[in-house]
């Protein structure tokens, strides 16, 4: 990899795809097609896309049975201990209802609901990841949001991979419909007949149903749109290169589009680095997307001073930002913009991936900047809380009708006039 | 007005300005000009679309100083009062950064960070409502945002109106500029000399504004795009009918597709609400549009019981709730979706956009069914922290590579394994 000096203004800006105009009004048709005939349309473009016609679309009981009876016990520990270690994280994100009183018996306040029903994207084939499903459907349910429903493409067979039902099980989901793309995104959004509509729809997934997603939000809520994953490394002479390297490599196996960029102190450990790269990259499955990845938006930086790197990693906003310095706990205070951060040698991002309790899904693509990771709060919504007191309205009526006809809004005055007049 | 029966899944479905395809066009240019071209272009499109080109676009201290002299000293007072009242709710809304430890040394939390810069939009003409700058503002401020622009089109003598200039200055907002419409937003996203880009933009405004936003969601925040004000009231036999129409005309002034509607269980209220609607409508100055709001999107329901009413309110997810019956909080528990609750008689819906506390600024058109006021959380963002100990790889390293393996990530398993491997 080459070395070069940090510059101001330091970004990986890939050109995310957005989608064709005719991808888009194909999904626009299918949405309006999904909205208007409802399951008959789903019916027909999961024979289309996915080319099968399953029996029911919905999954029973007996195939989750069956898939879970299939599982190795090792898996289902290591997926159970993931989730109790993510929920448990989740659950100290959980906010409260508050509310605030004053002396002449005014109430104010904020009132947290959760959302009424969520629905979890899980795309098909290789890119099922069971940790995926947890990430979106654990903070969900420690929000407290009673009904989730997942959706996923049938594969040839017409049903779903083991894996991605042992891992619903795990979860407690029990609302699981085999319909993928953006006809899965209407049917969430819309609903049809056994199926009612979601408040929210998350997930990743290929560019129909993140256009689906983009064209319904509004009609539904959806998370941010993901871009291809990025890591960030602050490194100073502490660091092993070996390390570095591989963490830098974890990410670029997911897609050519990947970033994975160090910044650092040293030139020694730069070099070092850049060595352990190519070395590491030989023997991986996935060199070649790897080796795409690093090729076009891999990068090594060298920044003369820590304040210099600290900036340059400021500027990035990654996705993931690893700190392997002397004192990780020092620079924390001057990180503004990252998704996550993981702090010293010991904390390779894959920890955060699967097992550590943070969520996976994570702002990319510089929106670090003003995103955060899927929470808890992400599944709730608030309601502001105003009781006004006859004594509370009688010392500050007059004040608020004069402010309402500062802004010529006279209802809004004699709204509140109405109050003092009459007793 | 008609007093019908309630129906299930009622809603006020109103079609939204998404603005024509020419508008995203013209949108679209002015964007890609101000970006090319930075100043240039705001000066050019200032004089096309505002018919003006102001000696400087910044607004100067002296400015700020000028409109101040010449306000009066109640109408500063309420703003000040004002002020005071929304900054002390918002300052509740504060959130923490935490973190949570491990005996195996494991450290875990969630840092929550300001946004560097903001920018709020204050429409101009009569639109430039000084509680809208405050509603804007405020959450800004306490979420501690360094740097908040404000930005307002020049009206025809080149200036911006003096209430707008001493709202900026009691907030102590000091970068200003005269600059409006879709050219505003493209400045505040991608900056010129003088003025730097921001990282979220909020406020209400026109058509092109609103599709100038949309645009650049992504590149920065945004807030939500505001639909028309509504208004729902659930009452009883105990709430007065001319409150209640009081508060119904309130929303209904704002605008033609403004909607207001009354949900009770109690017909004699109905019936006169009605007529105290239509005799409240003749002597206010804006008749003209509250009657067009009243007669296409108002409503009364008669409900045969509380649940029923409460199905409906829930169903309406609306803007503005009142909750005028004999014990409003036993029945708050069960109001599932609204942007702000108004409990009892004497909190009339005006009230709380000026000078309460909470936020005026709430989701609209049944989105308060996922969808918050704005607080001081939309203007901080969060980054998850993971500080993994040698012992807790040492405990749990071979099970995420594992899970890593299961998703068929080698690179992932190998960057644990590196751990395990070397000592």
């Amino acid at each position: 990899m080459k070395i070069t000096p940090v510059t101001a203004d330091l970004s990986i800006k890939r050109t995310i795809d957005q989608g064709t105009e005719e991808q888009r009004k194909a999904v626009l048709n299918i949405l309006e097609d999904v909205k208007q005939d409802g399951f008959s349309a789903v019916k027909r473009y999961t024979l289309q896309f996915d080319g099968v016609s399953p029996d029911a679309f919905k999954v029973t009981q007996e195939e989750l049975d069956a898939a879970y009876r299939k599982a190795d016990n090792r898996t289902i520990a290591i997926i159970q201990e993931a989730i109790q270690n993510i929920r448990a994280f989740h659950e100290r994100q959980v906010q409260q209802s508050w509310f605030t009183t004053k002396p002449d018996g005014t109430i104010l306040g904020q009132k947290v609901t959760p959302l009424d029903a969520a629905g979890v994207y899980v795309p098909g084939g290789l890119a099922a990841y069971p940790s995926s499903i947890i990430m979106n459907v654990v903070p969900a349910q420690v929000a407290g949001v009673e009904r989730i429903v997942m959706v996923s493409p049938p594969q040839k067979d017409g049903n779903l991979t083991d894996i991605v039902l042992v891992t619903a099980k795990e979860l407690g989901v029990e609302e699981i419909w085999k319909i993928g793309g953006a006809q899965a995104i209407g049917a969430l959004t819309y609903g049809f007949e056994g199926l009612e509509p979601v408040d929210k729809i998350t997930g990743p997934g290929n560019i129909f149903v993140a256009l689906a997603k983009q064209i319904v939000f509004g009609t539904v809520d959806i998370d941010m749109i993901a871009g291809p994953s990025e890591i960030a490394v602050l490194a100073d002479h502490t660091a092993k290169a070996s390390y570095v390297a591989a963490d830098m490599l974890s990410q670029a196996e997911h897609d050519k589009m990947a970033s994975a960029v160090l910044v650092t102190t040293d030139r020694t450990l730069a070099e070092a680095v850049s060595v352990e790269v190519e070395a590491q990259l030989k023997t991986l499955p996935k060199r070649e997307i790897a080796g795409a990845s690093i090729r076009d938006y891999g990068a090594i930086y060298l920044a003369e001073t820590m304040d210099d790197a600290l900036q340059a990693i400021n500027d990035l906003a990654a996705e993931h930002l690893e700190v392997q310095v002397e004192d990780p706990w020092a620079v924390l205070p001057n990180i503004r913009h990252a998704g996550a951060i993981f702090l010293g040698s010991q904390s390779s991002e894959p920890v955060g991936d699967y097992f550590a309790g943070p969520n996976h899904i994570l702002p990319t693509n510089g929106t670090a900047r003003f995103s955060s990771p899927l929470t808890v709060e992400d599944f709730t919504k608030k309601s502001s809380i105003i009781s006004y007191s006859k004594e509370a309205v009688k010392a500050h009526g007059d004040k608020i009708a004069s402010f309402a006809r500062m802004e010529e809004l006279e209802a809004h005055a004699r709204a509140v006039e109405k109050r003092l007049e009459e007793d």
